[in-house]
């Protein structure tokens, strides 16, 4: 099912930092980069200084900023290597802050389970619309300390192909 | 109880102001703006532009990070009308994402109780740290479009004075 081959994840990778640093101006605010794909999760990581606040540690809309995007960017990537070229948007999150975060940070996304990928897919290609649950945890160089729960919804446009022949990058 | 008089909500909210500008670097980057203190609710706003995602809407870590704000700074004044300099943190946060944003965007918190001011109130003044939620609702011009829940935390530092007296702006 997966389009992996010519459009593997590296190229992928480059063509989701493209897409963040074209389309989402507040990335480069919050000095995003991305690291990788750890078997389907994406890692994003922000450094300390640009998302600093009142008590020297990284202020709590960054942190979840930096989750968000790793969870967006996780459903984004999936859908590519599966040859649908989508919208991806949250619907909802809850946020759990346990410890503050005193340095450059890194969000990791738990893959989603094959099942959870497989009904995505399944729904966006049948109904054009889909949803997806996601965890991430943020961490510093002490360890987790944010947790992430996202609901996302993946959606094709009228006026975009689907399938696996169609992957655009 | 109140140190209303001298340091009222207008020289409150320019300290508020100052403060996010020296101490929170990415509310620039945000060009969040404080509009004002409606019946003790911070309501805080956000332009589309620097925070536009792939979609051409509010990126959604933008819209939970004004909300936090709203909600942080909420309690940050009252706090401080109160005559308690403290820190507040937030602990965790529900936030619903309804309806995409498409212009620029405000981020209202609606005002706690009475009791639940009280209540916060005395537990930092007894113990050196109290609880609060609150309720964040951001709109842009055609309505609601984000709801936010958040728990936040104040808490007072051994080096910091606690005391009606003892407001610092």
């Amino acid at each position: 099912m997966t389009s992996s081959g010519r459009s593997g994840p590296p190229d992928l990778l480059r063509a989701l930092r493209a897409k963040l640093r074209r389309d989402m101006p507040i990335t480069r605010a919050l000095g995003l980069r991305v690291v990788g794909n750890e078997g389907g999760g994406l890692v994003l990581s922000s450094p300390l200084e640009p998302n600093i606040n009142h008590k020297g540690t990284a202020f709590a809309g960054s942190l979840n900023a930096t989750a968000t995007l790793a969870g967006w960017g996780t459903i984004w990537l999936l859908l590519r290597e599966h040859g649908i070229r989508s919208h991806v948007v949250i619907q909802d999150s809850t946020v759990h802050y346990f410890r503050p975060v005193t340095g450059d940070f890194t969000a990791r996304c738990r893959p989603p389970s094959s099942t959870a990928v497989e009904r995505l897919v399944n729904a966006v290609r049948r109904r054009g619309r889909g949803r997806i649950e996601l965890d991430v945890l943020v961490a510093d160089a002490s360890g987790d300390a944010v947790r992430f729960h996202g609901r996302f919804v993946a959606f094709v446009d009228a006026d975009n192909a689907v399938g696996p022949t169609h992957a655009r990058g």
